[in-house]
């Protein structure tokens, strides 16, 4: 009944995230509407995404002239401390509590069970071949950024493992109350971090 | 911090309908991790949207060869009963329930208000100038197929008004319980819709 392309749209947009047919067929019409320019400029920004780069040192996704991301293209960042993250967001996220003057490494969504898939694996494999290459086979600190979360904590150890040897130091983020948040409605866990983390 | 083509996707997708700032930047790096091959076919699937063409008779959207839409199109459709519906989508549920065998007529999204835009306005000139040019002056009858709601109801009268003269009948959808609804929780207006059209 609907016309191809708009068919064709409906198919393809209900397998994004958090899309459904519904909002598909929505979106489908409201762009219709828009007319050819708009349109135009939205198929452009789909297809401009496509001119980015990772970094081959983090994995980061960034737009920069140089090969390399800002973050590990700058001099003034500690080469020898490593934070590792599961995504692009966690990063940004982190780097705007503008706290941190190490470098990162993004490791990839971490599925929910105790394996790594095969990208992950490579990509601590290349952690390790960049310490040893840059680093003398060890790093100062690997700060890992995971979640606070059970498989956060089941990864967390996991990485542990397969980097015994290459860092001083390993470590994770602090737990405590996060900022407006109400001792009495904080959780035993989140309690128990704030009493490990006070000062 | 976003490289650019992710900040001018966020900020292109963030305008559409029920998509926040989020969810455009979780759609981001979906799409980034899904790699070239299947962005580019994101991107082709909006861009063929406007391939799209509009039936010059009853604004129906549709993607046939000819001009007109495969409805306006159908000789065995009668062309004297004309039935106004707001968008496609109202026409496309209506086609699905395979009852009615005459034409549409799409005048666009209603405004919350008590009167038509510009378009709105030239659409229904144009029916009228249809009826005129193809009807001698008088269709058999004219279906409004607003929802039962106050607007509904409110534009309803306005189209009316406008159309008096060139119809024989006018007339509306027929208000009652819906399939699978029960009685017990039915609103008074729809009971009446149902005592009025029972049979």
């Amino acid at each position: 009944m609907f016309p191809q392309p708009i068919k064709k749209f409906i198919d393809l947009f209900s397998t994004l995230p958090s899309i459904g047919p519904r909002q598909a067929t929505r979106l489908a019409f409201h762009l219709i509407g828009l007319g050819k320019g708009s349109t135009a400029e939205f198929a452009q920004a789909i297809a401009d995404l496509q001119k980015l780069k990772t970094c081959p040192q983090c994995f980061f996704i960034h737009s920069q002239i140089s090969n390399e991301c800002h973050i590990c293209n700058n001099p003034q960042r500690r080469k020898d401390v490593v934070m590792i993250v599961e995504k692009e967001t966690d990063l940004m996220s982190l780097e705007k509590a503008k706290h941190y003057q190490g470098r990162y490494f993004i490791i990839g969504d971490l599925k929910k069970n105790s394996t790594f898939d095969a990208e992950q694996k490579l990509r601590i494999g290349h952690l390790k071949n960049i310490i040893e290459k840059n680093l003398g086979g060890q790093a100062e600190e690997i700060i890992l950024a995971m979640n606070p979360t059970t498989y956060g904590d089941l990864h967390a150890s996991l990485i542990t493992q397969e980097l015994a040897g290459v860092s001083k130091k390993i470590t994770r983020l602090g737990r405590g109350i996060p900022t407006g948040g109400e001792i009495e409605f904080a959780d035993e866990e989140t309690l128990g971090g704030a009493l490990i983390n006070r000062g």
